[in-house]
């Protein structure tokens, strides 16, 4: 296995997206959340998204030019069009204001209608932890789930984030809607390997942990069943209904590919507004404890918090570089003409 | 099966709850709600639960008498101290003044810190959309889940609702971090028989449908097992950052028992600040086309849009009168003297 700098990571990355047409300020703000979300073992969002991403520029699925335009200030909500430019570059303007907002009035919420692809959803989590906000965000995709009762597609599979800010380490959940996502199908059937409980249908209906037969059905499990399959519905529906934006179905009939068209809802609170540092600290600190005090259930297992696997990853790419399939790390070094 | 008009069953437990000592008006609201829950389907957290709210106001775990006061207001967010009032009137309360501040900007979040059970929490999603706002809440919890992870509690069963408004009825997720309630493991295991899907785990750490040895071991599973762990710890932060009040382990440590001093989060709001009812209608209709218009999993098999089934149960219950255990009715009509 290849392990590849940050430095030359992102290097390479935004020169692939400059090579494309993409102003170079905005290509650097992508290149490193595509290495970031690389660095921290979201490797489905980073480098490996390189090659598509360049892909929907060239077909114009993607404005990489565009910014994003008000629509509606209502104080502590604002509304803005995406104009189908880059999903990172504009959900991070969205997560900025709703920060903004949140650090006059406490709380801001910013929607996103018409933006595209934000790749990695955790992303704009740690952004807002990052600056001492607590963080929550959803977007809507295109339908590539069946719900709950349904053998065919019907719903998209809505990553939810919410995000905590703490000294130690920021408490990071990043969850699409699905159990498994159809990059872990992948690598998992790669390794001739079974999935570590269920995650969808065979072709007989029955639920069955071999990810090959997942990706011939293509009925993946929503978590948790029907739990996961109607908060994929809430998250749509609120989505589109607050930016004023496209529905899954809206997305689906719109056919503008790669989730071209979607919506996105950013909120960010300032906690500081409400407490004191001491009372946030002491809140934060005494659930973790309580977390890692349980009784692991395999002797010797840990428990963690959300996002603490991220932070162990990140440290251990930072130190001894990020790894890569080879294949894709050429392919996006001839995109960035360093072949 | 002994089933009992709505108007009667809510006359009785309004009795029953005078009797232990609640003023009327806030006798009157309870009663409604818990009657509206066993109305829909929710038998856990309506008649079935007034006996023991009633041994909660008689041992002083409930302030029958309590009113919620206002500890901060920032404009779109107000905090407010729920005095260990009844966890309903306190709830409703908060809904309806995150719904006068949804009115006038659009967005309106309220919190409360110290307050108690609010019983179904579905009830403040249906109260926001039937009063035409998106309604989002949740709740934390005394720990009474492992997390992922654990064998021992930890974590807080935290509900998580979202409710959309619609003419032919309001859209409405009501989903605990559980994939089955303990009510279901019991109400399964009375019956003989397994649960549809593996509930939690046996005595040998394995995953099992068997309702009896999930509730020996107390190993619940969590829906979408790390997902549903997560989520419950972020639900329980951010409601105990934004409102001051306790963590589910802060619950844990004053015991002051049934979820006392719990935090609550409700946010509405108002679509029509931002779309035209026109807008609203086509987004939700489309979405529920796409969905129905699925390939069922199951020859004539149905797919339901979260609220679906309720308001079915709902339409039948008051028909036919609502499904009551005549046990559990006789001792209701005892604590409202009426036998």
């Amino acid at each position: 296995m290849t392990r590849i700098s940050f430095d030359e990571m992102k290097a390479t990355i935004k020169l692939a997206f400059t090579n494309a047409g993409m102003p170079e300020e905005k290509a650097d703000i992508c290149a490193r959340i595509h290495t970031e979300s690389s660095r921290d073992g979201v490797y489905s969002h980073g480098l490996n998204r390189v090659e598509r991403f360049v892909d929907y520029l060239g077909k114009g699925w993607v404005d990489g030019n565009a910014e994003p335009t008000i629509e509606l200030n209502l104080g502590s909500m604002e509304i803005y069009n995406g104009n189908q430019g880059p999903g990172i570059t504009n959900a991070i303007f969205a997560m900025n204001r709703a920060i903004a907002n949140a650090e006059l009035n406490g709380l801001g919420l910013v929607s996103l209608n018409n933006t595209t692809h934000w790749m990695r959803g955790g992303a704009y989590g740690w952004q807002a932890a990052e600056k001492g906000f607590i963080g929550i965000c959803w977007t809507n995709t295109e339908s590539c789930m069946p719900a709950w009762g349904a053998k065919s597609g019907g719903i998209g599979n809505n990553p939810f984030i919410m995000a905590v800010p703490r000294k130690e380490g920021h408490i990071v959940l990043d969850m699409a809607m699905s159990q498994y996502s159809y990059g872990k199908l992948q690598v998992t059937r790669l390794k001739d390997q079974k999935l570590p409980f269920p995650g969808g249908f065979d072709q007989e209906g029955n639920l069955t942990d071999e990810p090959g037969a997942i990706e011939e059905t293509r009925r993946i499990l929503p978590m948790g069943f029907w739990k996961g399959s109607g908060f994929a519905v809430m998250l749509d529906l609120i989505s589109a209904l607050l930016s004023g934006g496209l529905t899954t179905a809206g997305i689906d009939k719109a056919g503008k590919g790669g989730c071209g068209s979607c919506c996105q809802i950013f909120i960010a609170i300032n906690p500081l507004k409400i407490n004191t540092q001491e009372f946030i600290d002491q809140a934060i600190s005494e659930t973790i404890q309580q977390l890692k005090s349980s009784v692991p259930a395999e002797e010797n297992g840990k428990i963690y918090y959300p996002g603490e696997q991220s932070l162990k990853t990140r440290h251990e790419n930072m130190e001894l570089g990020i790894p890569v399939d080879d294949g894709i790390w050429a392919n996006v070094k001839e995109l960035a003409n360093l072949t």
